[in-house]
């Protein structure tokens, strides 16, 4: 089945939104194992939708057209499709009853540019749109499939799901694909092709291996097919979750604040935070988690040494000695925290996020990292040569990925931030 | 001049990339007055990427092409073009010398792989790279300028910036473009269009007025073609800021942190926050600017009711009385967070993220916020019927908004947020 995909919308054009929805069409298509052939995007123009739809048609078995369904004079794919398929616009029942339907439910009164989205070429079928206004057009054309969608990512989502999987399943043959998505932390791609390459020597043909960076979490997707595809799969699922080991955050869907969540409940375990350089990213990135005040009191933002001293008890002896960037004053935070939040285990962090006020001996991106529990409490020095934003968001990750750790049990770093670590303070 | 943009990658099929980068050449286009005609993205297919150059290269004066040109067998421009162009692939000097210093420079020896990206089409002009191992190619096929570049987008930034754009200004015409973009907080598109079709009837022809939400600001375009652009957007610009009034935040780049710690700045005036619901997300939200500790000692997370009474003096008794979604207790936050920080003016927040934790009298999406100076604190309570993320997000603008609005002595709540206002408690 040969599947392309047009876009219309002048805002697309003109760079003002970013495209999400085709990449949304093509994760949708693929665990059927069909792709997007060709994808076109043009702006609101008739003659050129016109012209494309001709040829992508001519091409292709199936086209979805994704956008201009709404109701204003920009949207013209049901004007497009009447006139190249000789037909006339009419009031199409079903739609009108549908648009009469959503505006009943939001208490509004159907007004002509909601009606226009009625006006259809006659004979096409509707695609039913359970979130909005458009219902969606089906029709033939040069004996190809054609399917307009609207542009609104959340009801094409859900005409995806809904409308448009289930009828390419009736017309075509899909090819079943059963993919795995595993989240690792500290190790990189091309580290883990060669743990791959090295430690799997038989790797069966028949999963592909992929990546995608989601910073600061790796995505590693195995993806097989064919009839054995699924035992395949589950045979070499534990073969691969040993080998990535201590990398390992879980089964995808995740972050680093979720498996953090869950862990610290497992234990029935809290955490409270103390953070300079992070300036409340590590509490908010817990508090972002559904159920996160079970395991997190709060934390304080101690940003300057006024308040390292006033709430978290940092002495001004130290900071004075070893300045506000340093093992003594990251530990006595992490201590500070543990009794502050009265909590099991506590997370500290002050560093130089830049980009000022670096020097010779503590450039811009030092960081020190205070973890661990009352009797456990461990503290590392590392130096992030990232801007602030990167900054930020690293120093967060490793942080809540170093409790993870502490949590487990996992004496050693994450592999690729090793390289970052600076020796002996 | 009709412009076309090529994008090759099987990633970007996949829908494992969003496509970023012709948004990047669409926004470098805008102001010379340039569009992007037809955008076609195509995987790594030679005989598709032949087929689609020829067409494209027959229908256009200029065709930029995005992608393949990386060291992977998976980068096949160069080799596509060289067929089309019936001419051989050759080392090209002025490529290999680039690619050498690149190498040099980061302290690899060149392999064959960097080596591939010195294999051009004969005679092809390149176009220099400052930030990447791969040159672009510069050639003529069929009457068309062809100008294939990098997928990395960081690359594509600056070799637009530096060489494309000098290039087109060089050969095309451009209808010089002038633009004001506006932040604003409060007002939604259609209100704005309203007000201005209601106070500005004399509106000129040759500005457009666009939107683009980005939230939670909104951008506000207006956009002037023709001889006196200039002159009719400097004659405008005061009309307009004066309408959008105090739901103006200023001209764009801007962020509601980054105009608050300005605001802060300019009057010598420090902030701490109290965060219950928000979880920190306020605190990192400002920290994120470069400069923010002049203007930000810190802030509490307080989570846990037993934090908001440790840290920040909120009494057992307010607690258990009107419980922690309440005006009082959100007065006592601010009060303790001026204490604490020692600051000029508070912000604190407390209320229900919800999913679960809701209540009949307060239903998840309730929310107190106080904010002000010791003198003059204020509080307000709403009901935000959005999700978890969304609600964190819209409540840690709101109050940096009302402390924005604080600070400028403006003593109304922004227009779209009062309809979630909840009257008297």
């Amino acid at each position: 089945m040969k599947l392309n995909l047009l876009l219309t919308g002048n805002e697309l054009m003109a760079g003002d939104i970013i495209d999400s929805n085709s990449a949304m069409v093509a994760q949708q298509l693929a665990p059927q194992g069909w792709r997007i052939h060709k994808k076109v995007t043009v702006g609101d123009d008739s003659a050129l939708l016109q012209k494309e739809i001709d040829q992508l048609c001519e091409e292709g078995d199936v086209l979805i057209i994704n956008g201009g369904l709404g109701p204003t004079v920009d949207d013209l794919t049901a004007a497009v499709l009447a006139q190249l398929c000789d037909r006339p616009l009419t009031e199409h029942p079903e739609a009108l009853a549908h648009l009469s339907h959503w505006c009943e439910q939001r208490g509004f009164s159907m007004n002509a540019s909601n009606r226009k989205q009625a006006i259809l070429p006659e004979g096409c079928d509707i695609i039913a749109n359970a979130r909005g206004s458009a219902v969606g057009i089906r029709l033939m054309y040069r004996n190809c499939l054609v399917l307009a969608t609207p542009g609104v990512p959340s009801e094409l989502r859900q005409m995806l799901t809904d409308e448009l999987l289930p009828l390419l399943q009736q017309r075509f043959e899909s090819d079943h694909i059963h993919t795995l998505r595993l989240g690792v932390f500290g190790l990189g791609e091309s580290g883990i092709q060669e743990l791959f390459d090295r430690e799997l020597p038989n790797w069966p043909d028949n999963i592909e291996l992929g990546f995608r960076a989601s910073m600061p979490v790796l995505e590693v997707k195995l993806t097989a097919r064919g009839e054995h595809a699924n035992t395949t799969l589950a045979e070499w699922r534990t073969p691969v979750e040993t080998l990535l080991g201590e990398h390992l955050l879980g089964e995808l869907p995740l972050s680093l604040p979720s498996v953090l969540v869950d862990e610290l409940s497992k234990r029935n375990q809290t955490l409270c935070t103390a953070e300079s350089c992070t300036g409340g990213l590590i509490a908010s990135q817990i508090t972002s988690i559904a159920g996160a005040s079970k395991v997190f009191p709060g934390g304080i933002v101690s940003y300057s040494n006024a308040m390292k001293s006033s709430q978290l008890g940092v002495s001004e002896a130290l900071l004075q000695q070893h300045g506000a960037v340093s093992r003594d004053v990251a530990l006595a935070m992490a201590q500070g925290a543990l009794r502050v939040g009265q909590a099991d285990v506590a997370l500290a962090v002050t560093g130089i996020a830049g980009p000022d006020g670096g020097s010779e001996d503590k450039p811009v991106g030092t960081v020190w990292i205070a973890w661990g529990s009352a009797d456990h409490l461990k503290a590392e020095c590392l130096v992030l040569p990232f801007d602030r934003q990167a900054f930020q968001m690293w120093v967060s990750a490793l942080g809540m990925e170093l409790v993870r750790r502490h949590l487990l049990g996992i004496a050693t770093m994450p592999s690729l931030i090793q390289r970052y670590c600076k020796k002996a303070h």
